[in-house]
Protein backbone atom coordinates (compact mmCIF):
# COMPACT_ATOMS: atom_id res chain seq x y z
CA UNK A 1 0.00 0.00 0.00
CA UNK A 2 2.76 2.01 0.76
CA UNK A 3 4.55 1.38 -1.89
CA UNK A 4 2.59 4.45 -5.03
CA UNK A 5 2.55 6.56 -2.00
CA UNK A 6 5.44 8.36 -3.50
CA UNK A 7 5.33 10.86 -6.20
CA UNK A 8 9.03 9.92 -7.21
CA UNK A 9 6.87 6.82 -8.27
CA UNK A 10 9.79 5.32 -11.45
CA UNK A 11 8.55 6.38 -14.53
CA UNK A 12 8.56 2.91 -15.79
CA UNK A 13 5.93 1.76 -13.08
CA UNK A 14 3.65 5.02 -14.19
CA UNK A 15 1.19 2.84 -16.62
CA UNK A 16 1.34 0.56 -14.00
CA UNK A 17 -0.16 2.69 -11.14
CA UNK A 18 -3.55 2.77 -12.63
CA UNK A 19 -3.60 -1.26 -11.57
CA UNK A 20 -3.73 0.12 -7.74
CA UNK A 21 -6.73 -2.33 -6.96
CA UNK A 22 -10.04 -0.17 -7.05
CA UNK A 23 -10.79 -0.35 -4.03
CA UNK A 24 -7.23 0.66 -2.42
CA UNK A 25 -7.42 3.66 -4.74
CA UNK A 26 -10.61 4.92 -3.50
CA UNK A 27 -9.57 4.25 0.25
CA UNK A 28 -6.41 6.19 -0.59
CA UNK A 29 -7.82 8.95 -2.64
CA UNK A 30 -10.73 9.74 0.24
CA UNK A 31 -8.00 9.78 3.26
CA UNK A 32 -5.91 11.98 1.87
CA UNK A 33 -8.69 14.47 0.27
CA UNK A 34 -9.66 14.37 4.71
CA UNK A 35 -5.87 15.23 5.48
CA UNK A 36 -5.92 18.05 2.19
CA UNK A 37 -9.33 19.40 3.71
CA UNK A 38 -8.11 19.84 7.24
CA UNK A 39 -5.56 22.39 6.16
CA UNK A 40 -6.59 23.91 3.18
CA UNK A 41 -8.75 26.23 2.23
CA UNK A 42 -11.17 24.42 0.36
CA UNK A 43 -10.80 25.30 -3.19
CA UNK A 44 -6.73 24.20 -3.42
CA UNK A 45 -7.96 20.75 -3.00
CA UNK A 46 -7.96 19.98 -6.65
CA UNK A 47 -8.25 16.60 -9.11
CA UNK A 48 -4.26 17.44 -9.39
CA UNK A 49 -3.54 17.68 -6.27
CA UNK A 50 -5.26 15.24 -4.69
CA UNK A 51 -3.74 12.44 -7.06
CA UNK A 52 -0.36 13.88 -6.96
CA UNK A 53 -0.02 13.29 -2.80
CA UNK A 54 -1.95 10.11 -3.36
CA UNK A 55 0.77 8.43 -6.04
CA UNK A 56 -1.87 7.90 -8.43
CA UNK A 57 -2.52 9.17 -12.32
CA UNK A 58 -4.64 11.96 -12.35
CA UNK A 59 -7.23 9.93 -14.12
CA UNK A 60 -7.78 7.86 -11.16
CA UNK A 61 -10.04 9.82 -9.47
CA UNK A 62 -12.77 10.51 -12.21
CA UNK A 63 -11.98 6.24 -12.87
CA UNK A 64 -13.06 6.18 -8.87
CA UNK A 65 -15.67 8.53 -8.60
CA UNK A 66 -16.68 10.08 -11.76
CA UNK A 67 -15.99 13.96 -10.47
CA UNK A 68 -14.39 15.95 -7.57
CA UNK A 69 -18.03 16.57 -6.24
CA UNK A 70 -18.49 12.57 -6.35
CA UNK A 71 -14.90 12.24 -4.45
CA UNK A 72 -16.13 15.20 -2.16
CA UNK A 73 -19.54 12.76 -1.20
CA UNK A 74 -17.12 9.91 -0.60
CA UNK A 75 -15.48 12.21 1.95
CA UNK A 76 -18.45 13.18 3.29
CA UNK A 77 -19.71 9.38 4.04
CA UNK A 78 -16.14 9.10 5.42
CA UNK A 79 -16.24 11.53 8.33
CA UNK A 80 -19.90 10.36 8.86
CA UNK A 81 -18.83 7.28 9.71
CA UNK A 82 -15.17 8.26 11.77
CA UNK A 83 -17.69 9.86 13.86
CA UNK A 84 -20.41 7.08 14.35
CA UNK A 85 -17.47 4.79 14.49
CA UNK A 86 -16.14 6.68 17.76
CA UNK A 87 -19.01 7.03 19.81
CA UNK A 88 -21.13 4.35 20.54
CA UNK A 89 -23.54 6.60 22.18
CA UNK A 90 -23.20 10.70 21.75
CA UNK A 91 -24.81 13.47 23.42
CA UNK A 92 -25.60 16.65 21.78
CA UNK A 93 -22.46 18.36 22.51
CA UNK A 94 -20.48 15.48 20.98
CA UNK A 95 -22.15 16.49 17.55
CA UNK A 96 -21.68 19.76 17.96
CA UNK A 97 -18.23 20.45 18.47
CA UNK A 98 -17.08 17.34 16.18
CA UNK A 99 -14.46 18.45 14.00
CA UNK A 100 -15.30 15.43 11.30
CA UNK A 101 -19.00 16.22 11.31
CA UNK A 102 -18.09 19.81 11.15
CA UNK A 103 -15.49 19.58 8.23
CA UNK A 104 -18.76 17.29 6.45
CA UNK A 105 -21.02 20.29 6.72
CA UNK A 106 -18.52 23.17 5.64
CA UNK A 107 -17.37 20.82 2.66
CA UNK A 108 -20.65 20.36 1.54
CA UNK A 109 -22.20 23.78 2.29
CA UNK A 110 -19.30 25.00 -0.05
CA UNK A 111 -19.49 22.63 -2.97
CA UNK A 112 -23.34 23.38 -3.24
CA UNK A 113 -22.01 27.10 -3.57
CA UNK A 114 -19.82 25.82 -6.33
CA UNK A 115 -22.52 24.68 -8.30
CA UNK A 116 -22.84 21.42 -7.29
CA UNK A 117 -26.23 19.64 -7.06
CA UNK A 118 -27.07 18.93 -3.69
CA UNK A 119 -28.87 15.75 -3.85
CA UNK A 120 -25.40 14.23 -4.80
CA UNK A 121 -25.04 14.63 -1.04
CA UNK A 122 -27.88 12.44 -0.17
CA UNK A 123 -27.08 9.93 2.19
CA UNK A 124 -27.41 6.21 1.67
CA UNK A 125 -30.59 6.11 3.50
CA UNK A 126 -29.53 3.13 5.72
CA UNK A 127 -26.78 5.40 7.18
CA UNK A 128 -26.97 8.58 8.22
CA UNK A 129 -30.28 9.82 8.50
CA UNK A 130 -31.74 6.62 9.60
CA UNK A 131 -29.33 5.76 12.55
CA UNK A 132 -30.65 9.49 13.48
CA UNK A 133 -34.12 8.99 12.94
CA UNK A 134 -34.20 5.99 14.85
CA UNK A 135 -32.08 6.93 17.54
CA UNK A 136 -34.23 10.21 17.91
CA UNK A 137 -37.42 8.37 18.15
CA UNK A 138 -35.69 6.09 20.99
CA UNK A 139 -34.30 8.89 22.90
CA UNK A 140 -37.73 11.09 23.00
CA UNK A 141 -39.85 7.62 23.20
CA UNK A 142 -41.68 8.61 19.81
CA UNK A 143 -43.19 6.60 16.63
CA UNK A 144 -41.53 7.24 13.18
CA UNK A 145 -43.96 10.28 11.76
CA UNK A 146 -42.25 12.16 15.17
CA UNK A 147 -39.11 10.93 15.26
CA UNK A 148 -38.39 11.80 11.27
CA UNK A 149 -39.97 15.10 11.83
CA UNK A 150 -37.16 15.78 14.91
CA UNK A 151 -34.56 14.07 13.62
CA UNK A 152 -34.70 16.47 10.56
CA UNK A 153 -34.88 19.40 13.27
CA UNK A 154 -32.26 18.36 14.93
CA UNK A 155 -30.08 18.03 12.05
CA UNK A 156 -30.97 21.74 10.59
CA UNK A 157 -29.74 22.97 13.56
CA UNK A 158 -26.60 21.33 14.01
CA UNK A 159 -25.53 21.78 10.07
CA UNK A 160 -26.96 25.25 10.77
CA UNK A 161 -24.60 25.06 13.92
CA UNK A 162 -21.62 24.06 12.30
CA UNK A 163 -21.66 26.50 9.45
CA UNK A 164 -23.41 29.95 11.40
CA UNK A 165 -22.40 29.98 15.25
CA UNK A 166 -19.96 32.09 14.72
CA UNK A 167 -21.83 34.72 12.15
CA UNK A 168 -24.26 35.17 14.92
CA UNK A 169 -24.61 38.35 16.81
CA UNK A 170 -25.91 36.42 19.75
CA UNK A 171 -23.13 33.53 20.02
CA UNK A 172 -21.64 33.05 23.59
CA UNK A 173 -21.61 30.38 25.96
CA UNK A 174 -24.67 30.66 28.15
CA UNK A 175 -26.91 31.26 24.49
CA UNK A 176 -24.96 28.21 23.24
CA UNK A 177 -25.97 26.23 26.63
CA UNK A 178 -29.65 27.55 26.83
CA UNK A 179 -29.70 26.40 23.21
CA UNK A 180 -29.00 22.91 24.02
CA UNK A 181 -31.23 22.98 27.10
CA UNK A 182 -34.33 24.13 25.35
CA UNK A 183 -33.66 21.58 22.83
CA UNK A 184 -33.25 18.59 25.44
CA UNK A 185 -36.43 19.50 27.01
CA UNK A 186 -38.52 19.99 24.35
CA UNK A 187 -37.47 16.77 23.21
CA UNK A 188 -38.94 15.28 26.60
CA UNK A 189 -42.44 16.33 25.41
CA UNK A 190 -42.56 15.10 22.26
CA UNK A 191 -44.35 12.10 23.67
CA UNK A 192 -47.34 13.93 24.34
CA UNK A 193 -47.17 16.31 21.39
CA UNK A 194 -47.36 12.81 19.24
CA UNK A 195 -50.16 12.19 20.67
CA UNK A 196 -52.27 15.70 20.77
CA UNK A 197 -51.67 15.78 16.83
CA UNK A 198 -52.56 12.09 16.24
CA UNK A 199 -49.36 11.19 15.58
CA UNK A 200 -49.10 8.15 17.64
CA UNK A 201 -49.07 5.56 14.85
CA UNK A 202 -46.71 3.99 12.60
CA UNK A 203 -46.92 5.81 9.58
CA UNK A 204 -48.93 3.73 6.93
CA UNK B 1 -6.81 49.19 -17.50
CA UNK B 2 -10.37 47.54 -16.71
CA UNK B 3 -11.91 50.59 -16.31
CA UNK B 4 -11.27 51.42 -20.47
CA UNK B 5 -13.74 48.30 -21.38
CA UNK B 6 -16.73 49.60 -20.43
CA UNK B 7 -18.92 50.93 -22.97
CA UNK B 8 -21.44 52.63 -20.98
CA UNK B 9 -18.76 55.21 -19.62
CA UNK B 10 -17.47 58.13 -21.88
CA UNK B 11 -13.90 57.98 -22.40
CA UNK B 12 -13.30 61.17 -20.68
CA UNK B 13 -14.95 60.38 -18.01
CA UNK B 14 -12.79 57.40 -17.26
CA UNK B 15 -10.75 59.25 -14.49
CA UNK B 16 -13.32 60.68 -12.69
CA UNK B 17 -14.81 57.67 -12.37
CA UNK B 18 -13.37 57.58 -9.03
CA UNK B 19 -15.57 60.40 -8.44
CA UNK B 20 -18.82 58.46 -7.81
CA UNK B 21 -20.12 59.26 -4.40
CA UNK B 22 -18.92 56.76 -1.81
CA UNK B 23 -22.63 55.90 -1.11
CA UNK B 24 -23.40 55.48 -4.93
CA UNK B 25 -21.00 53.07 -5.38
CA UNK B 26 -21.00 50.76 -2.99
CA UNK B 27 -25.08 50.61 -3.60
CA UNK B 28 -24.31 49.58 -7.02
CA UNK B 29 -21.43 47.66 -6.52
CA UNK B 30 -23.91 45.71 -4.00
CA UNK B 31 -26.50 45.38 -6.77
CA UNK B 32 -24.78 43.97 -9.37
CA UNK B 33 -22.95 41.41 -7.21
CA UNK B 34 -26.51 40.30 -5.94
CA UNK B 35 -27.70 39.76 -9.74
CA UNK B 36 -24.50 37.94 -10.89
CA UNK B 37 -24.87 35.79 -7.31
CA UNK B 38 -28.19 34.94 -9.19
CA UNK B 39 -27.13 33.76 -11.79
CA UNK B 40 -23.34 32.44 -11.65
CA UNK B 41 -21.18 29.92 -9.63
CA UNK B 42 -20.09 32.25 -6.80
CA UNK B 43 -16.40 31.39 -7.66
CA UNK B 44 -17.08 33.71 -10.88
CA UNK B 45 -18.20 36.54 -9.11
CA UNK B 46 -15.17 38.58 -8.80
CA UNK B 47 -13.52 41.51 -7.96
CA UNK B 48 -12.95 42.33 -11.68
CA UNK B 49 -16.31 41.11 -13.07
CA UNK B 50 -18.29 43.37 -10.10
CA UNK B 51 -16.56 46.05 -10.98
CA UNK B 52 -16.49 46.01 -14.43
CA UNK B 53 -20.30 45.24 -14.66
CA UNK B 54 -20.85 48.28 -11.93
CA UNK B 55 -19.09 50.51 -14.62
CA UNK B 56 -16.70 51.18 -12.02
CA UNK B 57 -12.84 50.99 -11.40
CA UNK B 58 -11.70 47.94 -9.89
CA UNK B 59 -10.45 49.70 -7.26
CA UNK B 60 -13.64 51.02 -6.03
CA UNK B 61 -14.33 47.35 -4.61
CA UNK B 62 -11.62 47.23 -2.01
CA UNK B 63 -12.27 51.41 -1.50
CA UNK B 64 -15.54 50.94 -0.67
CA UNK B 65 -15.83 47.41 1.24
CA UNK B 66 -11.84 46.40 2.01
CA UNK B 67 -12.09 42.91 0.12
CA UNK B 68 -14.75 41.10 -1.40
CA UNK B 69 -15.70 39.28 1.55
CA UNK B 70 -16.39 42.42 2.54
CA UNK B 71 -18.85 43.11 0.09
CA UNK B 72 -20.35 39.87 0.56
CA UNK B 73 -20.81 40.61 3.85
CA UNK B 74 -22.72 43.97 2.63
CA UNK B 75 -24.64 41.82 0.19
CA UNK B 76 -25.50 38.97 2.91
CA UNK B 77 -26.99 42.61 4.93
CA UNK B 78 -28.67 43.67 1.99
CA UNK B 79 -30.93 40.12 1.45
CA UNK B 80 -31.70 40.38 4.90
CA UNK B 81 -32.85 43.82 4.57
CA UNK B 82 -34.88 42.76 1.18
CA UNK B 83 -36.67 40.05 3.06
CA UNK B 84 -37.52 42.09 6.30
CA UNK B 85 -38.88 44.90 4.08
CA UNK B 86 -40.92 42.40 1.77
CA UNK B 87 -42.82 41.23 4.66
CA UNK B 88 -44.29 43.41 7.63
CA UNK B 89 -45.66 39.64 8.96
CA UNK B 90 -44.26 36.55 7.83
CA UNK B 91 -44.85 33.03 8.86
CA UNK B 92 -42.05 30.32 8.48
CA UNK B 93 -42.68 29.11 5.00
CA UNK B 94 -42.19 32.89 4.17
CA UNK B 95 -38.52 32.36 5.56
CA UNK B 96 -37.44 29.09 4.37
CA UNK B 97 -38.43 29.45 0.61
CA UNK B 98 -36.95 33.22 -0.03
CA UNK B 99 -34.85 33.48 -2.62
CA UNK B 100 -33.28 36.02 -0.68
CA UNK B 101 -32.39 34.56 2.11
CA UNK B 102 -31.65 31.55 0.81
CA UNK B 103 -28.82 33.15 -1.23
CA UNK B 104 -27.69 35.12 1.46
CA UNK B 105 -27.11 31.36 3.91
CA UNK B 106 -25.53 29.98 1.00
CA UNK B 107 -23.09 32.87 -0.20
CA UNK B 108 -22.23 32.78 3.67
CA UNK B 109 -21.70 29.59 3.44
CA UNK B 110 -19.15 28.88 0.56
CA UNK B 111 -17.40 32.44 1.83
CA UNK B 112 -16.53 30.49 5.34
CA UNK B 113 -15.39 27.42 2.93
CA UNK B 114 -13.54 30.34 0.84
CA UNK B 115 -11.41 30.54 4.03
CA UNK B 116 -13.06 34.06 4.68
CA UNK B 117 -13.55 34.96 8.72
CA UNK B 118 -17.05 33.63 9.98
CA UNK B 119 -17.03 36.49 12.29
CA UNK B 120 -16.96 39.15 9.17
CA UNK B 121 -20.41 38.06 8.60
CA UNK B 122 -21.85 38.92 12.27
CA UNK B 123 -25.00 41.72 11.96
CA UNK B 124 -25.39 44.39 13.30
CA UNK B 125 -27.12 43.61 16.54
CA UNK B 126 -29.46 46.36 15.80
CA UNK B 127 -30.76 44.40 12.96
CA UNK B 128 -31.39 40.82 11.86
CA UNK B 129 -30.85 39.11 15.13
CA UNK B 130 -32.36 41.29 17.52
CA UNK B 131 -35.23 41.76 14.95
CA UNK B 132 -35.69 37.71 15.41
CA UNK B 133 -34.98 37.88 18.95
CA UNK B 134 -37.70 40.67 19.38
CA UNK B 135 -40.07 38.65 17.38
CA UNK B 136 -39.40 34.84 18.63
CA UNK B 137 -40.54 36.73 22.04
CA UNK B 138 -43.21 38.25 21.17
CA UNK B 139 -44.72 34.92 19.42
CA UNK B 140 -43.52 33.02 22.21
CA UNK B 141 -44.73 35.43 24.96
CA UNK B 142 -41.52 34.42 27.01
CA UNK B 143 -38.66 36.35 28.22
CA UNK B 144 -35.29 37.53 26.98
CA UNK B 145 -33.72 35.01 27.69
CA UNK B 146 -35.92 32.01 26.21
CA UNK B 147 -36.72 34.07 23.34
CA UNK B 148 -33.03 34.88 22.13
CA UNK B 149 -32.43 30.48 22.67
CA UNK B 150 -35.52 30.32 20.86
CA UNK B 151 -34.48 32.53 17.96
CA UNK B 152 -30.84 30.98 17.78
CA UNK B 153 -32.99 27.38 17.45
CA UNK B 154 -34.90 28.78 15.02
CA UNK B 155 -31.94 30.44 12.67
CA UNK B 156 -30.34 27.69 13.04
CA UNK B 157 -32.53 25.80 11.36
CA UNK B 158 -33.35 28.38 9.01
CA UNK B 159 -29.92 28.20 7.80
CA UNK B 160 -29.43 24.10 7.94
CA UNK B 161 -32.53 24.03 5.88
CA UNK B 162 -31.62 26.65 3.30
CA UNK B 163 -28.24 25.00 2.42
CA UNK B 164 -28.90 21.14 3.13
CA UNK B 165 -32.84 20.14 2.65
CA UNK B 166 -31.81 18.62 -0.62
CA UNK B 167 -29.46 16.59 0.94
CA UNK B 168 -31.37 14.60 3.17
CA UNK B 169 -32.86 11.61 2.67
CA UNK B 170 -36.03 12.27 4.72
CA UNK B 171 -36.80 15.53 2.69
CA UNK B 172 -40.25 15.37 1.50
CA UNK B 173 -43.36 17.41 1.27
CA UNK B 174 -44.98 15.78 4.34
CA UNK B 175 -41.70 15.78 6.34
CA UNK B 176 -41.24 19.23 5.76
CA UNK B 177 -45.24 20.38 6.92
CA UNK B 178 -44.46 17.95 9.66
CA UNK B 179 -41.15 19.50 10.99
CA UNK B 180 -43.30 23.17 10.89
CA UNK B 181 -45.85 22.47 12.77
CA UNK B 182 -43.24 20.68 15.41
CA UNK B 183 -41.17 24.14 15.15
CA UNK B 184 -44.75 25.99 15.75
CA UNK B 185 -46.44 23.35 18.28
CA UNK B 186 -42.88 23.60 20.56
CA UNK B 187 -42.94 27.51 20.40
CA UNK B 188 -46.35 26.80 22.23
CA UNK B 189 -44.71 25.16 25.15
CA UNK B 190 -41.91 27.95 25.74
CA UNK B 191 -43.72 29.85 27.74
CA UNK B 192 -44.60 27.32 30.61
CA UNK B 193 -40.62 25.64 29.96
CA UNK B 194 -39.22 28.67 30.59
CA UNK B 195 -41.75 29.04 33.87
CA UNK B 196 -39.76 25.33 34.65
CA UNK B 197 -36.51 26.38 34.09
CA UNK B 198 -36.47 29.69 36.27
CA UNK B 199 -36.31 31.87 33.08
CA UNK B 200 -38.55 34.01 33.42
CA UNK B 201 -37.05 36.72 34.66
CA UNK B 202 -35.49 39.43 31.97
CA UNK B 203 -31.53 38.72 32.06
CA UNK B 204 -29.32 40.59 35.14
Amino acid sequence: MASNKDPNVDNEQTKRKSRVPAAVAKERLVATTISLLRTEPFYEVTTRRITRESGLPLAALSRNFGSLPGLFDAVAHELVKRFTDQFSEYGPLDALTNPDLILRTRLIAWSIGQGADPSLFRPDPSAWSRIGMERQQRLAGVDERMGTAWAEIVTFVLEGYSIFSQTHTLNNQQTFEDCITVMSELQKSLRSLEAQLGWDQPIA
